[in-house]
């Protein structure tokens, strides 16, 4: 199969087997606000499909964030906003006459997590993307839960807290603000705005260049405000753990996304934060995984989205 | 169909049709802690087959609180603890020799209003029941979302606020302590506690005879402290809502349960709330109704469970 990632920095595109190793790759560091993102994913496919040779390639998938219709990319993407309300699937089935498939990008990723990864084995599974922002997606049964118009799975932008502060999407208190990358700077930088000789600041040189690595590094060697800020993030991507567990009681819960790396140390305070809120049988039935996502990630949840549709629809 | 509702105050059981018509029912008044409501049900469907005459009984459906693991209640039931751990739907089979069901009553109830209520002609809903405690129903793509160990649906104790206070379920901020009849309750009482003089003290005798009914009679009448309950309980519904639209994306969502005879008249309140929350273009593809609910809503609903069960497991 062909995998593609289109990110908000690269989009990615690679050759991956039916056990999801990545045997060949193109990338190509995407314009801000690019217009012609459809284009250079086109061009991406055509390289690996030449360079593939005599191996067949079963098909085309490919992950987008935000929300995706039935193959059409639903709302604007901010990083490619030629996208938005095409048909990206058909186009894409129509230029290389190959099966195509369009996804959320979490969603491709949860597909690979559970085909490849750590959410192999089961028949429910949620997995939580923490990256910039924060991305979940839900295989209950065995089928991808996709919602009426392509918002299924949007867990990152619901309330964790009602009474909480406004989201960037518009919603309030969302998931999002607590634990994604974004979030966690966004939160790093607010409480210090008015302290120039906080540590944040200090090592970061001014508010504004205060990232999520700096945050976690300095709430590892013990600096309050940074660790507030971490805490906050465990506690609440607890209590969404927590969520879905006693909602949707699935058999497996990964947590991954690029934030992931960080979280992987403070799995304790994690889990521990997700047993306060949550039905202890119903957690006891799930296996609960931290695993750090690496570049390729998506682009193999692109492929895993590709067999996963050929299965569904396979008639054999 | 049998349809039999094991309520906390009440056990009921009636002969509905597969229009959801009930043409005959029988009642009994739960015992606190009564111990032998297996035997109860056992009478009450004895009853109701006798009674029958000619008729078709195609099946036995039984709704009961707390989760349900594979016809087995999972859970102590606080009403009737020797439910306990027992294969409840497998003994009835046994007694009546007749296909028998048991689930969640919530599950149940949300089985009825998809096929008898408000539900009806969708493929996804949500069904939030706020009544004494909060439950929820969900149905994607057909299928009835049970999850691994029979907690699936359980999102009236999950956290809409993951720092607010303990629920009495264990977890803390869970939906059930703002939206639910005890939750309402009993935040009122707390906000009175210290103030006899409060009008809500002075209408309901004494504090702890403040009722739900009563805090919304006082909220419509103007009354700060009720108001105030009140709207922090549409608040938490709306957000409720929203995460069922953002994260699971349905085409229909019900509000119902003993409560929603009083959020009936809130409805815009708890949209609007909703739609602080929620993506616009998902939120705009769900049906969102609020229903009082009845005292046949549940035995309706295990009826429907039967009917459920028996196309889902028909190989014609």
């Amino acid at each position: 199969m062909i995998g593609v990632d289109v990110g908000g920095t690269t989009i990615a595109a690679g050759l991956v087997t039916s056990d999801g190793e990545v045997i060949d790759e193109r990338r190509i560091a995407a314009e801000p606000e690019a217009r012609a993102t459809l284009a250079t994913v086109e061009s991406l496919i055509e390289d690996l499909r030449r360079r593939a040779g005599g191996r067949v390639v079963r098909g085309i998938g490919v992950g987008v964030p935000g929300p995706v219709d039935a193959g059409r990319v639903a709302a604007e993407v901010p990083h490619a906003p030629d996208l938005a309300n095409r048909p990206m699937a058909e186009l894409l089935h129509a230029r290389f006459a190959l099966p195509a498939y369009v996804d959320n990008d979490v969603n491709a990723l949860a597909l690979g997590e559970w085909r490849f990864g750590a959410g192999q084995g089961v028949r429910s599974l949620v997995v939580l993307a923490a990256g910039t922002g924060f991305g979940c997606g839900i295989i209950l049964e065995g089928r991808l839960v996709r919602g009426v118009n392509g918002f299924g799975g949007e867990f990152g932008h619901t309330p964790v807290k009602f009474d909480g502060p406004r989201c960037w999407c518009g919603g309030r208190g969302c998931l999002a603000i607590y634990a994604s990358g974004r979030g966690i700077a966004e939160a790093a930088r607010a409480r210090v705005a008015a302290d120039p000789a906080a540590a944040l600041v200090a090592a970061a040189g001014e508010v504004e260049a205060i990232t999520t690595a700096l945050v976690f590094r300095l709430a590892a060697a013990g600096d309050p405000t940074a660790a507030a800020v971490v805490d906050e993030a465990c506690r609440a991507l607890g209590a969404m753990i927590a969520t879905m567990v006693n909602g949707l009681n699935p058999e497996a819960i990964v947590v991954t996304g690029g934030v992931a790396e960080s979280l992987v140390a403070l799995d304790k305070r994690i889990l521990a934060a997700a047993a306060e809120y949550a039905f202890p049988r119903a957690l006891g039935a799930a296996r609960i995984t931290i695993v750090p996502a690496d570049k390729r990630t998506t682009m193999r949840g692109a492929a895993a989205l590709v067999a996963y549709e050929l299965e569904r629809n396979s008639v054999m």
